[in-house]
């Protein structure tokens, strides 16, 4: 186990009805606000209007900033940077899911600094700090409502950059299940790929003697696993939600990564490809994943095996460990199309024409990953093996 | 899955020299602190010389209250409470295991509190604020460095109460599992027991659909199992103890409980035990654990199946769960025996004279517990079997 600090002060509020709680959240911080969020969705289902409820009932004013698309881009970043700083906004409320609340922090980081936010997003510049967020999650998928992570594409360079910083943070999030009802099966299966793919970027290491978070890691997928085929049968069903709505921030919230090495190149990967071609983030790593897993598991085959045989209760083949490894990521093939998801770039309509730019882009700072350190060439090949 | 709120700030820091960043951390708060810890081993060990250079490194003035014994008393916490007092002290600091801790912690509530803390303590009044606090942790067991509980004895009246509040949650927690080496057996062990206690005070419930957190206190309890009897066997082996560490902040942290009704009845008969006959807090619950299981797991046999499956690998027999819940009862009590604890009261010394008498102050305020509430004559029912 390696030496970690581990510190995430997100107050989550889960269960049902909890958005009534979110207005005596935000008082703490803010009497004036900026509410960010997407499309339609949230007043056709209900969702804004309750949380509008519970704000209006704590007198708090709010400024809106709707049209957040999947794979945020930095154009309405900087829209919300100029909002908040003409309105003297302290605070910002993000309903959504991964994109409205990467979008949101995005935009907490610009108020207060002088310059261009995106010299902060791709580690150029520290950040000269940022405004309190917090979360209604009604996405259960990028785990951004407890992580110190922000996506944002820079849509005029096609770039798209993760940034962390404890500072970012939020400082509550609000998660009922039951406004996850109304997600398209689609989203719903792109999300479990998306917690999956979290949790595997952390599981897939080289770091020796982490039993507990193995364990933890291998009890988180297992989650998703059996929950997800429940609801994408049986949209309302609130148990099966309520078991990824967690299991969707406990991937992503620290813990299943504290004294592990991380390797976060599928993941790399997965932003390429949505760069360039604009698929939904879960639906990337799904074909990303597995195609890496094949490329990479010469390099611990006994993870490999204990991955097929804990996740996905596979026989072992102690006489042939590599037999059982390849047999767990064909699991996981099976899973994701088993939930509707494509796990080729063809049946998401990506062409292999562009795997040579992707791939620079991808190490143009250098090589990428720790499990397997990526070069150019390896972005190349796991593209191919996922044709 | 039940409704939760989750908050657990706490930061921290572990790994090897950890302690070297004790001093940085006080200094975010005060530059004058109260450094309280038990007895000799923290400075046989040098485990006291390394925290002080530390602090001295920050120019941070420490005022000593050393002396805090297992199961830690009233009359410490209040002369703990003048000294702050009378020294304009802003920040407690404990070096220890969970006695230090929560003697800092209950101090921490009595410096602002103008009437007797144990009237907060024992849940008749509200606190008036907490001073901060901080745990260089030295004993893997109570989860006392990022829990919202302390637990005080007053020694007068041979009471053992815990009390809950957000407030006394430490603000950082520093966890080098060598600090752990020096251990003696019989106190790694009792440590073993009460994180698995811990664990099992939330896994046993009624509430159904917690996947996930079902097989997160069962990848705790198994990390436990499999890595006490390395460290009991090679007291120096620092993944095995750095692996039980984690597993012990874990615990206790809040997250396996989270949408769970848990049941701390087990834990408030070993209170009794220990208010009485002063037993170490883990060895009690080595007795108390097995003997409540017995008395309640019909209750619930297909949990206590799985408990058995899971957590100790035993075949099910299908055709007879019951016979496999208690095989796992079994399983557990050797488990505890293997690392050299009582499982029997007789075998710790405790006589059976007094059974009512500690069963009439177990539910002097009403019964306890929720998986099964325990009236006085269950109390005594379960004491029987632990006999």
């Amino acid at each position: 186990m390696k030496s970690f600090v581990f510190h995430n002060p997100t107050k989550i509020i889960f269960g049902k009805e909890t958005e009534k709680k979110v207005g005596s959240e935000v008082k703490k911080y803010a009497d004036k606000i900026l509410l960010h969020y997407g499309g339609g969705s949230i007043k056709k289902y209900g969702i804004y209007k309750r949380v509008m409820d519970s704000l209006h009932r704590e007198k708090i004013r709010v400024i809106e900033l709707p049209g957040v698309k999947p794979n945020p881009v930095l154009g309405m970043v900087n829209q919300g940077i100029d909002i908040c700083r003409k309105e003297g906004i302290k605070f910002i409320l993000s309903v959504g899911g991964g994109s409205a609340i990467d979008s949101g922090k995005a935009i907490a980081l610009g108020v207060p600094y002088k310059g261009d936010v995106w010299d902060i997003l791709r580690g150029e510049k520290k950040p000269a700090g940022a405004l309190p967020t917090g979360a209604v999650l009604t996405i259960p998928a990028a785990g951004s409502e407890s992580s110190d992570v922000t996506v944002i594409t820079n849509e005029k360079e096609l770039i798209k950059k993760g940034y962390h910083h404890s500072l970012i943070r939020p400082r509550f999030a609000v998660l009922n299940p039951e406004f996850t009802f109304t997600l398209p099966k689609f989203q719903t299966a792109a999300g479990a790929a998306d917690i999956i793919a979290h949790v595997l970027e952390r599981y897939i290491t080289h770091t020796k003697n982490v039993d507990l978070t193995d364990r933890l890691c291998e009890s988180t997928m297992k989650t998703v696993i059996k929950n997800a085929p429940v609801v994408i049968k049986d949209p309302g069903h609130y148990p099966a939600r309520a078991e990824i709505m967690w299991a969707s921030t406990l991937a992503h919230n620290g813990i299943l990564g504290t004294g592990r090495e991380e390797d976060w190149g599928t993941h790399k990967i997965g932003h390429e490809l949505s760069a360039l071609y604009d698929i939904t983030h879960g639906a990337s790593l799904a074909i990303a994943f597995p195609a890496w897993m094949k490329y990479v598991y010469r390099k611990n085959i006994p993870l490999f095996a204990q991955f097929a045989s804990r996740v996905f209760n596979l026989g072992t083949d102690y006489f042939n460990l590599e037999k059982t490894a390849l047999e767990g990521i064909e699991s996981l093939i099976g899973f994701f199309r088993s939930i509707g998801l494509p796990t080729r770039l063809k049946e998401a309509g990506i062409p292999d024409d562009r795997f040579e730019e992707m791939a620079d882009k991808l190490v143009a700072t250098g090589p990428k990953g720790s499990f397997y350190k990526l070069h150019a060439e390896d972005v190349v090949n796991i593209l191919k093996i996922a044709r």
